[in-house]
C-alpha cells in the first residue's frame, strides 16, 4: 500500500498506527467474540472505552473538574444553535465575532433562536484577519462572546484569543487540541472531532457546568446539555466508533507530549508553509493577514488560475492530495492537523519549490 | 476467534461477512492510499458511498419518488422533537400514541416544541399491548398521528399500522427494514441505524417532501430537513463510517431476498421464541398481549429472578449474550435483529429447553 499524503480540510489523516490496530482488532475487540461495532454502549466493554476517552480528553486539554466534556452528535453545525438555547435565557444576549464561513453560520443559526448581535466583522477585509481586542464591540449585558478560534474556509485564526469582558463561547472544530485553551477565560468550547481528533459523526463540547441550568428553557432531550452531562453522554446511543478511535487518538497524542507538542509541531508545519510563501518572491501569494495566519489551513495563490489548476493536478500525481482550495476563496489549501506528518509537509515544500522554478 | 451470539437490543450483530470486508479494505479504501475514515467526504469515493446508499435505501423500503431520505445524527431521540419541528406549524397540533417507553418520551420530547396531545395510552395495562384502531381518540383538526412500531423495551409492536383518517408518523427505530412499509399511509418514518441497519451513530429519516415546507418556522440550520434534503444530506459533514457501513449492509439484504425475505427470518426467528415459550407449560411466560407481541425484541420472565439470574449467567457461559431484559421491565429480552442467524436462535432455544429440563 503506497499511502497518500492528505491535505484535506477534514475528516483527515490520521496515525497510520492507530488506523492498523483499528483493523486489526475489529472482528473481535478484546477478546469479546464481536466487534465494537456490535458491541452495546451499556456494556462493560465500550463504557470504558468512553470513560477513558473523557478521561484522556480532560487530562490533555486540562480542562477543570468544574467543566463538563459532552461526546454529541450533529457537528458544530448542530451546536451553532444548541450552545445558544443552553446558555442563553429568553432575555439575555450574546455577541458573535463574523471572521468567515463559520462564524457566519454560528451567528446566523443562534440568531434563530436567541438574542444575538454583531460584535465584528471581517467583510469589508474580505475576511482575511481577526478583529484587536479594541475592535470587538459588546454591546451592554452582553453575556458572552462568541469567536471562531480557526476559520477553516478562510485560513485565520486568532492567534491570542480576545481579551474582553465577558466570557468567551468558540468554535474551535478545526484547532481542537492543537493549542492550549486557557478555561478561565471560556464558558464554553465546542468542535466538529473529524480534524484534530478522529472520525466524522462527533462533536465536543466542554463547557462551565454552572452555566448549563440557567436558561430557563423546557428544551427537548437531546438539545439539553445536561442531559448529557448527567448521563456521561451515554443517555442514548452515542457515536461509538468515532468515540473509539477518537479514544486512540486521544491516547496517541498523550503518548507523543501532549497538547505542547501538537502546538509545536503545528508552529513547524505552518512555518514550512508560509516560509515557501513568504520567500517565493510574491510568486506564491497568502491573502491573509499575518497576525491571523491559521496553523492548521494554510491557504495561497499562484499567479494565476490555470497555473493553481496545474498545481494541484501535478501535485496529486506525487500523492499531494485535497489541496484544491474552498470555492469561496479558490487557489490552494493545505490543510495540517494534528496527525499530519512534518515529512508529508516537506514533501509539499519541495514541490512548491520545484513547480515555482519549473513554472516561473 | 470465538463468535458471539449478541442478543443485544442495540448495537447489534451485524454480518460476518461485511465486518471483514470492512476490516480488509479499513487501511486502503478503493486503493486510495487512505483509511475511509480519513477521506474528504466532499470526495468521489465517499459521494458515491453515500448516493448508493440512499439509492438502495430506496430501493429496499420501496420509497417513492417524493419522499425524501435523510442521513442524520442524534439518534432517534432528536427526532422526537426534530419531527415536530419540521411537520408542525405552531397552531397545528398531532396525536401521540404512548405504547412505552420510546413512545412516551416522543410524546413528551415532541410537546416541548409543538402542540401535541395523548391520543391512547398503554399505562393501564403496564404497556403490553398496541392499541385497536377505534381505541385510538383522535381530536378534531389533527395533522398526524405518531406512533412508535415496535417497543424496543416492552416488547410490543404493532402487527398492523392503524388505520386512522390522518397520516401516520413513526418511530421504526427497532423495525426498520424488517418488515415492508406502505407509504400511503406515512407523511414520515425515522428510526436509528443501530439494529437493524448498521453501526451507532446515525439517524434515517424518510419523509414526504410536499410536508417539509409548511411550517413556517425559522429553523435552525441542522434542524431543518430541507438542508439536508437539498444537499443529499452532506450538508455538514454526514456520520461517514456509519453510512459506508450501512451501505454494506444494506447490499447484504438486497442480495439476499429484500425486505420480504427479512420479514420472513424475523418471523421464523421469534416463532422458534415464543413457540419454546409457548410449549413451557407456563414455565417461561411473555407478559405481551399476542397480538402485540415484537418480532424484533421477544422478552420472557422464568418463574421467579433467581432463576433469571441463573439463566442470565448460564447462557453466557456458552456465548449467548446479552440478553438481560430491560431494568424496567426485567426478565430475559433476546433481540433478533436482520444479521441475528437463525442458527443463533436455534441454539437458545436449544439452551432454553434444557434449562427448564433441568430446573423444573
Amino acid at each position: 500500500m503506497s499511502r497518500v499524503h492528505n491535505f484535506s480540510a477534514g475528516p483527515c489523516t490520521l496515525p497510520l498506527e492507530i488506523l492498523e490496530e483499528t483493523q486489526k482488532e475489529f472482528l473481535d475487540f478484546a477478546g469479546n467474540g464481536m466487534s465494537i461495532i456490535e458491541d452495546s454502549h451499556r456494556g462493560s466493554s465500550y463504557m470504558k472505552i468512553q470513560q477513558d476517552a473523557l478521561a484522556s480528553f480532560r487530562r490533555l486539554a486540562d480542562v477543570p473538574d468544574d467543566f463538563a466534556i459532552l461526546f454529541l452528535q450533529g457537528g458544530a453545525t448542530l451546536q451553532f444553535a444548541q450552545t445558544a438555547m443552553n446558555l442563553l435565557s429568553s432575555d439575555e444576549k450574546a455577541g458573535y465575532v463574523n471572521t468567515g464561513v463559520w462564524g457566519q453560520k454560528a451567528l446566523e443559526d443562534a440568531s434563530r433562536v436567541a438574542n444575538i448581535y454583531e460584535a465584528w466583522s471581517g467583510k469589508d477585509k474580505g475576511f482575511t484577519t481577526t478583529p484587536d481586542d479594541n475592535e470587538i464591540e459588546l454591546q451592554q449585558d452582553t453575556k458572552w462572546l462568541h469567536i471562531t478560534s480557526n476559520e477553516t474556509i478562510g485560513g485565520i485564526r486568532f492567534g491570542n484569543m480576545p481579551e474582553v469582558d465577558v466570557p468567551l463561547v468558540a468554535d474551535m472544530s478545526s484547532d481542537f487540541l492543537s493549542r492550549k485553551i486557557d478555561w478561565e477565560k471560556f464558558d464554553l468550547v465546542y468542535g466538529g472531532a473529524q480534524k484534530n481528533l478522529g472520525p466524522a459523526g462527533l462533536a465536543i463540547v466542554i463547557a462551565r457546568r454552572e452555566t448549563l441550568n440557567k436558561h430557563g428553557r423546557d428544551l427537548p432531550t437531546y438539545l439539553d446539555y445536561q442531559f448529557h452531562d448527567k448521563s456521561d453522554s451515554l443517555g442514548n446511543t452515542p457515536p461509538m466508533f468515532s468515540i473509539y478511535v477518537m479514544g486512540k487518538v486521544l491516547n496517541w497524542m498523550e503518548s507523543n507530549g501532549g497538547v505542547d507538542e501538537f502546538e509545536r509541531r503545528a508552529d513547524i508545519r505552518s512555518s514550512l508553509l508560509y516560509d515557501v510563501i513568504d520567500n517565493s518572491e510574491g510568486w506564491y501569494s497568502s491573502p491573509v493577514e499575518a497576525k491571523s495566519r491559521s496553523l492548521m489551513n494554510v491557504i495561497f495563490h499562484l499567479p494565476d488560475e490555470t497555473l493553481e489548476k496545474q498545481f494541484i493536478e501535478e501535485a496529486a500525481n506525487i500523492d499531494l492530495i485535497n489541496l484544491k482550495g474552498h470555492r469561496n476563496v479558490g487557489g490552494v489549501r493545505a490543510s495540517l492537523y494534528n496527525a499530519m506528518p512534518i515529512e508529508s509537509v516537506e514533501t509539499l515544500t519541495d514541490f512548491m519549490k520545484n513547480f515555482s522554478q519549473n513554472n516561473r
